[in-house]
């Protein structure tokens, strides 16, 4: 199993190109697949080398550690995640339009790097303390970007949420579970999941029909 | 780190009771709580033996493989999570109290038993092709339950549903995704994200307001 999760996306962005050199983007992108398929504690650092086509001594030049590189996997995915939600939340237009581009963006992202996104969110445990509190002051920014695009359309009286902390929650969560469902070979295209749940998350906090 | 998770719940249901004998049963708690804590590759059977405070060889009289384990957890889940909501698709009432009924109950089986819940859905890839397929048919049936649900509410007029499948797999996502995030110390009790996650769902298939 390689994943085809190095490809360019149509927006442009290219995957793990904030990873350089060039051996060191090809080790992060081994050990997302070997982490992916074996998982974290079964994946020794010899066998991301050999993924890689590189020697243990290799790898050693670009990360200390095999948590140095799920530390480094867990923090682009998260910067991307909170870059994602930001953007929207900041984005023009009233409460509606946000957060349906909120979630329409996050999803895409979810089902496009699925393997990544498994990775970054079931090997949390993994990390070490200081990097789990890196990690979890990005969610809740995260969290936080979605909830501000919530209480601002209740404040406008676009949306009826009685519960707005629990509804965020609800809303990155059925987000994030794309990763876990999405299948490349599936009948859905990571735009259309995005539409659907766009539409699904705009009828969960009951907005006003235009 | 011990699941809590084989204590008996609420509703009389004694989670593994179906597990006989004791020391059987006892392997597989042990099974679940090393496979949720380093996954199913990093995992031995030697690991499963020592935490049931058992000798391998003792495994073995119950257990031919590791692989027979992660089945039989894999089983049971898929079956308590068919179980739950064929009940709720074949109870009373019209398709909101129906639809209520099964998220609720479905939601409060993924929170309660979020670390089982995360072993059977995470390493579904770790099963044989025969187990597998085994357990796609049971998960194709736990979806129809729900797929079943909706269209019927659509055919009296109480859901508007453009896309039922879809909507379909958005509410079995939503409930599942539970087991990732739920907390035993977090602010919400299982029955409190089942009340939220019903009235979520109502929303998401624009059920007719009474």
């Amino acid at each position: 199993m390689h994943s085809a999760e190095e490809t360019e996306e149509p927006g442009g962005y290219q995957p793990w190109s904030e990873v350089t050199p060039d051996a060191a983007r090809r080790l992060l992108v081994a050990a997302v697949d070997a982490f992916a398929e074996r998982g974290y504690h079964a994946t020794t650092t010899r066998d991301i080398a050999s993924r890689a086509g590189m020697s243990p001594a290799a790898l050693y030049i670009h990360y200390r550690t095999k948590e140095e590189l799920l530390h480094r996997i867990s923090r682009i995915g998260h910067d991307k995640a909170l870059e994602i939600l930001s953007t929207a939340a900041d984005g023009p237009g009233g409460a509606a339009e946000r957060l349906a581009a909120a979630v329409r963006s996050f999803v895409r992202w979810h089902a496009a790097h699925h393997t990544t996104a498994r990775v970054v969110q079931y090997e949390l445990e993994a990390l070490g303390p200081e990097h789990r509190a890196e990690i979890v002051a990005l969610r809740r920014e995260s969290d936080a970007a979605v909830r501000r695009i919530l209480a601002e359309g209740v404040e406008a009286g676009d949306f009826d949420v009685p519960d707005v902390p629990g509804t965020t929650l609800a809303v990155l969560s059925l987000c994030i579970d794309v990763a876990r469902w999405f299948n490349t070979a599936g009948r859905r295209s990571p735009e259309e999941v995005g539409e659907l749940y766009a539409d699904l998350v705009l009828r969960m906090v009951g907005a006003r029909q235009k």
